[in-house]
C-alpha cells in the first residue's frame, strides 16, 4: 500500500501547504497548524457575502480547491474523511465574515453538521451574521432521511459562490443555495474502494462486480451490482437520475472519484450523452477530478435543472485550475477526410537505362538473400535479406506502371511501392528516403543532390546518425564517393560496410537492444546490402572499382 | 481487471467522441473512424501555422485534451500505445494545412517518428510545408541515443502553440520548438505499473520498491529503488533533474501519471518547492493529470529554464480544461488566528433560585444514570445514564463560576461546560442548544420563546425531527406545554416519551443503524432523560401533573 505520503499525521498539513505554494500567492490559510486548517482567498476583504464549506479531507480538489473568486472564500479541512473541529470552523468564520455575513455549505454527516452548527453558534454570539445549508443530493437510497452531501455540493458552491460575487446578501445567496440544494440528485458506481492512508484498503468488491450508491468516505455501496461495461454502468447510473431530471434542460456533473483514467472518464461521456435521459442534458462540468474518494476507481453523475439564471452562474468564469467550467453538450460533428491520401497512381512512362539499373538493383538484392538473411540473424529475426529480395521481385513485376521516364515522379513511386511490399519500419524509411529524395530532385537539385538530401532526411526523422551500425554507414560514405563515379562508391561502401563489423554497440533500429558479443565480427545487414547494391552496379557498368 | 470501458475495440474512438460531446462545440474531428483519429479545432480558418501532435492513446489529456486555440490545431490519435498509422498523420496535416504550413510535434519513439516523418513527406509532394521536430526530453538513462519523449512534451505545445497562434512563420515556431526541446528534462517514478486495456498489469514492482525512470507505455523503469515516502521520492527526481535546470529561473510540470491523488500530488508539490533544487523553480504546472499512462500510480516532474518570452507563452491563458495553468511558486503566507476562539469566562455571580434550579436538574439525571444507561444498552453503547451524570456532576462544581444572575450569559455558559465535559455528538447538540436559545435570550425573546428557538436549531443543524426517536420527541410538547405550567410540561413529556417505545425505526442518531425489533418496547434514552427532569423539577416545585 505504497502511497506518496511523508506520514499520516502530517498528511493534510502538507498537502495544503503545497496546494498554496503552487497556487500563485492566491491561496493563504489561518496560522492554526495543525489543528486548525482553514484556507482562504488571499484577495478577501469582507465587503461580500463569505462562503465557507469545507469537511473532512480525502476529496480533493474539495473543498480547498475550489477557494477563490466565484467560489469558495475558505474552506475548513479535517483530516481525512474526519470532520474538522468546531475550534477549526469558528476560526474560519470569524477570520473571512465582513458585515455582509457568512453561509457555510456543509454536506450532510453529522460530525460536519454538528461542528459546523456549534461554531455557527458561537460565531452569532459574537454578532457575526451566519447561515447554514446542508447539502443532500445523494439519492443512493431513496428512503434515507438524512441522504448524503456528495458531487453535487460543486453546484452549490459554484452557484451561490457567484451569486456572493455578485453582491447579494446573506439571504439571497442562502436562499439560492438551498434552491439549488433542492434541485439537485447525485450517485455514484465503483469499481473498487478506496486506500485510506494508514488503513488500507477494503476487499469487498467482487470479481466481475461494481458498487452502485457509493459514499465518498470509503463507506460500502448500497448494492452490489454486475458489472459489464462502461454503457451498463452509465445507464444504470442515470436510470436512477431520470426521475430527478425535472424540467427539460438539465446540467451534470460528470465526477472522477480518484483513479478512474481520463481515458475511461471520456468513455463515460460518450456513453452518458448516449444514455435513456440524453436529451435533456444540455451542459456538462467535468467529466473532471471535483469531489473524490481518495483513489476510489470510479465515477458520479450530479444532475440540476438548468434555470437561466444558474446556467450564467455555472458558466461564470473562475480562476481555479481544479473548476472544469461548464460546457455544452453538442453532437460531434466530423469533417470530410481530405483529398491526397490515395497516392495518384503515376503515368507509366518508359526509359530504358533507367529500367537496367533498377532491374539490376533488384537481381543483386534477390541473389543477396540467404547472404543478408544470415547476417541478420546476428542481431535481428533473419529476415532482411527476404524482406529486400520479396520488394525487389515486386518492384521488378511492376515496372510496366512505373513513371520511368520522370525521376520526379519515379523516386516518390518507388518508396510507395517498397513501404507497401516492405511493411515495418524499413519500408517506411526507404519511403522517406525515396520521397524527400524525389522531392528534392523536383525542386531542382541533381540526382545525386537529391538522394543526399534523402539521407538527410532519414537520419532526421529516424534519429540514426553515421557510426549507429545501419545502412547508413554505408550509403553516406557511397553517396559521397558517388560523385567520383560508382567505382570509387562502391570501394567506399564495401570498406564502410566491413567496418560496422567492428561497432559494437548499435544505438539505433532493432540491434540497439542486442547484446555487444552478438554483434562483433558480423557486418550490419543494412549496411551489407548498400555495400552489395554499390558493387554490382559498378562491376555492371564496367566501373568495378 | 474492471475498467470503465465497452470494448478494448472502440474504447479510443469512443473517448474521442465522448472529449468531442463535452467540449462545448471546440473540438471536431475527420469523418474517418476506426482508422482514421484525428481531432481538430472547430474553429481553424488555417491562416496560420498548424500544430500537430500524436501518438499513441491512453496518456490522455494530451494529445486531442489539448487541441484549442492557442495550442495544438489537431491531434492524431493511435490505439492505445500504438502509433497512428501514416494514412492518419497525413490526413491530419492535409486537414488543417493553410499556405502557412504546419509543424509536427513528435514524441520520439521509432514508430511515432517513422508514420509521423513518412506522412509529412507525402504532404510534401502535394505542396504543403511540414516541418517536423521530435521531443526527447526523458532523462532516465544519461547516455541513451535515443531519449523518449514525454510529459516535457506539453512545453512544447504551449509555447509553440502560443508562437504560432500569434501568427510567427513556419521556420520561427519550429525553431522556437527545437529551442525548448533542446532546454528540458524530465523524469518520473511510480509505485505501480499500469493497466493495459485487454492485457492487464504487469507486477514487476516488488514490496516497498518503486520505478524510477519510468516510461508512459508500461516499459519497465530504469531502476528499481526503495520508496520510503514523498519526499524521498521527490528528492531522487529533483537530483535527476538537477544538473539540467540551467539558468536560475525554472519552470516545472508536475504531472499525475494517472492513478495518483489530488491529495498525494499535493504532497509531492509540498516537497518540490521544499527540494534541494527549489530555489531555483519559478513557476509551475500543475500538478495535474497532464501525460499519463493510464493508471500509472506515479508522477513526473519536467523543467525547463524560464526564458522571458517562453514565460509569457507559457501564462497566456488558453481554453482547454485540461490546461491547467502557469503559477508562481509562492511561500506560503499565514493570516493570524482571530480573536475569540477561546470563550470569554462569564463573571460569575449569583442568584438562588436559579442556582436551585440547576442544581436540582443535575440531580434528577445523576439519580436517572442507571436506568438510562439500561434504556440505553436496548440501541447505543449503554453510556447516555452515565454521560448525562458525569456532566450534571462537574456542571454542579462548576456553579460558583458561572453567571447565574445573567441568563443571558448563563445559557452559552452551560453550553460551553456541557460540550466539554460530555464531548461526543451529544456535548454539541446540547451546546447548540443552549447557545442558541442564550442568543435568543440576548435578543429579547421570552425564556421559553428563546428554549424553543434552541429546539429549532439543534432541529435544523441536527437534522432530526420530532418522531425520529431522540430527545426532540420530549423536548418539543414539553416546551409547547410549558406556557401552561411545569405539570402540564411534565405531563407531557412524560407520555411523549413513553410513546417513543412505540417508534420502530429511528431516523437519526445512532439508533438509527439498529435493527427495529432492538427498539421495540423500550423508551428513547433521551427522551426518558427530558421526560424525567421535567417530572423532577414539577414535583419539586409542588406543580406534578
Amino acid at each position: 500500500m505504497n502511497q506518496f505520503v511523508n506520514s499520516k499525521e502530517n498528511l493534510v498539513t502538507e498537502a495544503i501547504d503545497g496546494l498554496l505554494s503552487a497556487s500563485g500567492g492566491k491561496l493563504t490559510r489561518l496560522d492554526g497548524f495543525p489543528h486548525i486548517k482553514v484556507v482562504m482567498r488571499s484577495d478577501w476583504d469582507k465587503s461580500k457575502v463569505a462562503l465557507i464549506s469545507g469537511g473532512g479531507s480525502g476529496h480533493e480538489p474539495a473543498h480547498a480547491g475550489f477557494v477563490g473568486r466565484g467560489m469558495l472564500t475558505a474552506a475548513v479541512c479535517g483530516e481525512v474523511f474526519a470532520s474538522p473541529s468546531v475550534d477549526a470552523v469558528l476560526a474560519g468564520i470569524l477570520a473571512v465574515s465582513g458585515e455582509a455575513g457568512c453561509l457555510l455549505i456543509v454536506k450532510n454527516y453529522t460530525g460536519d453538521r454538528l461542528n459546523f452548527g456549534l461554531a455557527a453558534e458561537r460565531a452569532r454570539a459574537f454578532g457575526v451574521k451566519v447561515e447554514m445549508v446542508v447539502v443532500n443530493d445523494d439519492i443512493a437510497l431513496p428512503d434515507l432521511p438524512q441522504p448524503r452531501g456528495v458531487a453535487g455540493t460543486l453546484f452549490v458552491h459554484k452557484i451561490a459562490g457567484h451569486v456572493a460575487e455578485s453582491g447579494a446578501s446573506l439571504d439571497e445567496v442562502r436562499d439560492t443555495a438551498q434552491g439549488v440544494i433542492d434541485s439537485i440528485a447525485s450517485i455514484g458506481m465503483s469499481l473498487d474502494s478506496c486506500t485510506i492512508p494508514g488503513v488500507g484498503k477494503e476487499d469487498r468488491i467482487k470479481p466481475g462486480m461494481g458498487e452502485l450508491g457509493l459514499g465518498i468516505h470509503g463507506e460500502a455501496g448500497v448494492e452490489q451490482v454486475a458489472f459489464e461495461s462502461a454503457r451498463s454502468a452509465m445507464a444504470m447510473v442515470m436510470e436512477r437520475l431520470g426521475p430527478h431530471m425535472t424540467g427539460e434542460r438539465c446540467a451534470v456533473l460528470l465526477n472522477n472519484l480518484g483513479s478512474t483514467t481520463p481515458l475511461e472518464m471520456s468513455v463515460l461521456a460518450y456513453e452518458l450523452v448516449r444514455s435513456g435521459h440524453a436529451e435533456k442534458v444540455k451542459a456538462v462540468i467535468g467529466p473532471a477530478l471535483l469531489m473524490t474518494s481518495l483513489d476510489m476507481h470510479g465515477f458520479s453523475v450530479s444532475v440540476m435543472p438548468l434555470r437561466p439564471e444558474w446556467e450564467t452562474a455555472l458558466a461564470a468564469p473562475v480562476g481555479m485550475p481544479a473548476w472544469p467550467g461548464l460546457h455544452a453538450i453538442s453532437p460531434v460533428e466530423t469533417v470530410a477526410l481530405p483529398d491526397g491520401l490515395t497516392p495518384i497512381s503515376p503515368v507509366p512512362s518508359h526509359n530504358a537505362s533507367t529500367r537496367r539499373v533498377i532491374e539490376e538493383c533488384c537481381d543483386i538484392l534477390i541473389a543477396a538473400e540467404r547472404k543478408l538473411n544470415e547476417l541478420d540473424a546476428k542481431s535481428g529475426d533473419g529476415d532482411t535479406g527476404s524482406t529486400l529480395a520479396t520488394a525487389s521481385r515486386a518492384l521488378k513485376g511492376k515496372l510496366d506502371r512505373m513513371p520511368l521516364a520522370d525521376l520526379t515522379q519515379l523516386f516518390p513511386a518507388i518508396g510507395n511501392e517498397l513501404s507497401q511490399t516492405m511493411g515495418g519500419s524499413s519500408g517506411v524509411i526507404l519511403a522517406i528516403f525515396f520521397g524527400a529524395t524525389g522531392d528534392a530532385y523536383a525542386k531542382g537539385m541533381s540526382t545525386l543532390e537529391a538522394l543526399k538530401f534523402g539521407l538527410n532526411r532519414i537520419c532526421e526523422v529516424g534519429g540514426a546518425q553515421k557510426g549507429d551500425r545501419t545502412m547508413i554507414d554505408a550509403l553516406e560514405p557511397a553517396l559521397d564517393a558517388l560523385e567520383n563515379g560508382l567505382g570509387p562508391a562502391a570501394g567506399a561502401a564495401r570498406q564502410a560496410a566491413d567496418s560496422t563489423a567492428s561497432i559494437r554497440k548499435a544505438k539505433a533500429g532493432r540491434a540497439s537492444y542486442v547484446p555487444e558479443d552478438h554483434l562483433a565480427g558480423h557486418n550490419d545487414p543494412g549496411a551489407e546490402a548498400v555495400a552489395l547494391l554499390f558493387q554490382g552496379l559498378a562491376r555492371s557498368t564496367g566501373a568495378d572499382a
